[in-house]
């Protein structure tokens, strides 16, 4: 018999507190509960998975780093000097990075380091299919084979997180069909921009998500692969397979809930697994997250991606599962207040 | 020479990240950068202390639980039964109950249990002076002790918290008398209320403020002595304390942040070490943060006390510390770029 949520709240009122004094920190608590199917969730083992990619539209003038630097912070993460890499360290998470097709394949041999290249990035979507659908099953499966290892080594908590520059425009186009927003809401300056590049990249926002829509009709699949990018099509395999196998997914910013509004497109049902970890800078993030029914947890105005976003809620989601689990309860205490 | 704000903000650009990309994440490390005068802070040793007392005001009725409540949580406190308690253990935070005036006199013999009591809980400010200027210097010096023994202990980041059943109504006057809040503005549902609670909380704030206002003349000390509490003044006493070993103060809800608020009347400057943990779901706290220019790093609706606000950005305090300490400068990346 299924635990249901009005069972949850039931048992966090009887805990040694005022009822709800915990705020949103309780609905977290709920959630994580559900998801679980239990009084006394666990959030460790946690792994940190991030997929690393190009996207051939960088081309255009959409993002103002060259698709080196999608390699060099790959390695980065790998080796712990990015931000996220700080801080699996010190939250003591694992963490993988998986070059699902760079551009420059990395030079760093690192066993955190995973080559599970597609291709030499994607094709320029705002030109063409970002890339073949044997290419978008390749990717997929990546995703697929990720959360399948995860599992057998025991991971209850996924933190997914991704690398790749020019991804925000791939983004963009998937929020415009597979949420229905508005190309104007959909744009937002990335991990950088000016008024060149936001306007070039609303352009081919435009082009590319109108070209993909007419394509949905055949199969969502190739509306999909029309605009995405390798590592949004793995992070989504990682997440349908994940979902299925009851683990907790924890979401970053804007290409991680692109990379769900794919997975809930192809698996529908899945985001019942997923957690909303922070409400990021740009503007689609929120259109998004509505759409998939999901609230953030942080309002940080953050926009760096590599999953920081979802590991600054790790803490806290292993602060839910502690106290919701290890809190007296108001009746083992009640004998003193008589 | 002192180090100053655009020097840490140029610090945290030179980091191998988009710059500001973090967000409010950024804010708050450029505020622990601030505060220990370093760009490698480091936020541990932390300790969590919690005082505790009662209040003679709950005679009016102005809260649903009875003042034994202050007693039997402060030793579950202790013990780790309670909230803070899970979540000190879980975050590796040393925690410290300082009784300074339970009504009831604590049964438990802990080592983390210490007894400071100035006397049974205060008077019941809705009729006469809630403390004397005795017990006021009492109760402040047992602050002022505690942090001395802290920095002793090599303690860098102090969370504090309390417990006090009755004392919403006293912060609520305090939030009156020093940060101009109207009545109607300040009162809230604290651990739990009813209209009619509520109600009497309103009487009692309008009655005890306009009393307290009119000492302000003789002294501010006399003033405050009116309507506060054992624990908001020894925790004022600890901040201000705090705030001269340059200590990082984590401020917690509307009683901390009360005691704040008593700190920074008594010793001008001393919120310059004090980090707004969350806003708490009682109305009054919000104003009050905003009449010592503090922004809340969480928006949660928590309002449960006991420190959990401030142990909740504990761990983002940490990562803070650690990414603006560890992260890849983009100079020692730069050359893979080219």
């Amino acid at each position: 018999m299924a635990l249901t949520l009005e069972q949850i709240a039931a048992h966090l009122n009887l805990l040694a507190k005022p009822p709800g004094s915990l705020g949103r920190w309780e609905e977290l608590a709920a959630r994580l509960c559900f998801i679980q199917q239990s009084l006394q969730p666990e959030v460790r083992p946690a792994e940190l998975v991030i997929f690393a990619a190009d996207h051939g539209v960088v081309a255009e003038g959409v993002s103002l780093w060259p698709s080196l630097v999608t390699t060099v912070m790959a390695e980065q993460i790998a080796l712990g000097g990015s931000v996220s890499g700080v801080l699996s360290d010190l939250y003591e998470i694992p963490r993988r990075v998986i070059d699902v097709g760079t551009k420059t394949a990395p030079e760093l041999k690192n066993p955190m380091l995973i080559d599970r290249r597609v291709s030499a990035g994607t094709k320029n979507l705002a030109t063409e299919s970002a890339m073949t659908i044997e290419e978008f099953d390749k990717a997929w499966r990546s995703g697929v084979d990720e959360a399948i290892e995860s599992r057998h080594r025991g991971a209850k908590t996924m933190i997914l997180g991704e690398m790749g520059i020019g991804n925000t425009t791939s983004a963009s186009c998937l929020g415009v069909l597979l949420a229905n927003i508005g190309v104007a809401q959909a744009i937002g300056q990335g991990a950088g921009a000016t008024d060149d590049s936001l306007r070039k990249k609303r352009d081919v926002v435009e082009v590319a998500s109108h070209r993909a829509k007419t394509l949905w009709g055949e199969t969502p699949k190739l509306a999909i692969a029309e605009v995405a990018g390798f590592e949004i099509v793995a992070m989504a395999g990682f997440m349908v397979q994940a979902a299925e196998q009851s683990q907790t997914i924890l979401l970053d910013g804007v290409i991680a809930t692109a990379a769900a509004l794919v997975a809930e497109a192809m698996s529908p049902g899945c985001v019942k697994c997923m957690i909303a970890a922070h409400q990021s800078a740009e503007p689609a993030h929120r259109l998004m997250l509505a759409h998939l029914g999901l609230t953030p947890m942080l309002d940080w105005s953050m926009r760096l991606g590599e999953g920081t976003g979802a590991l600054a809620l790790f803490p806290l989601l292993e602060g839910a599962a502690a106290w919701c689990t290890r809190t007296a309860s108001i009746s083992s205490i009640a004998h003193r207040l008589l």
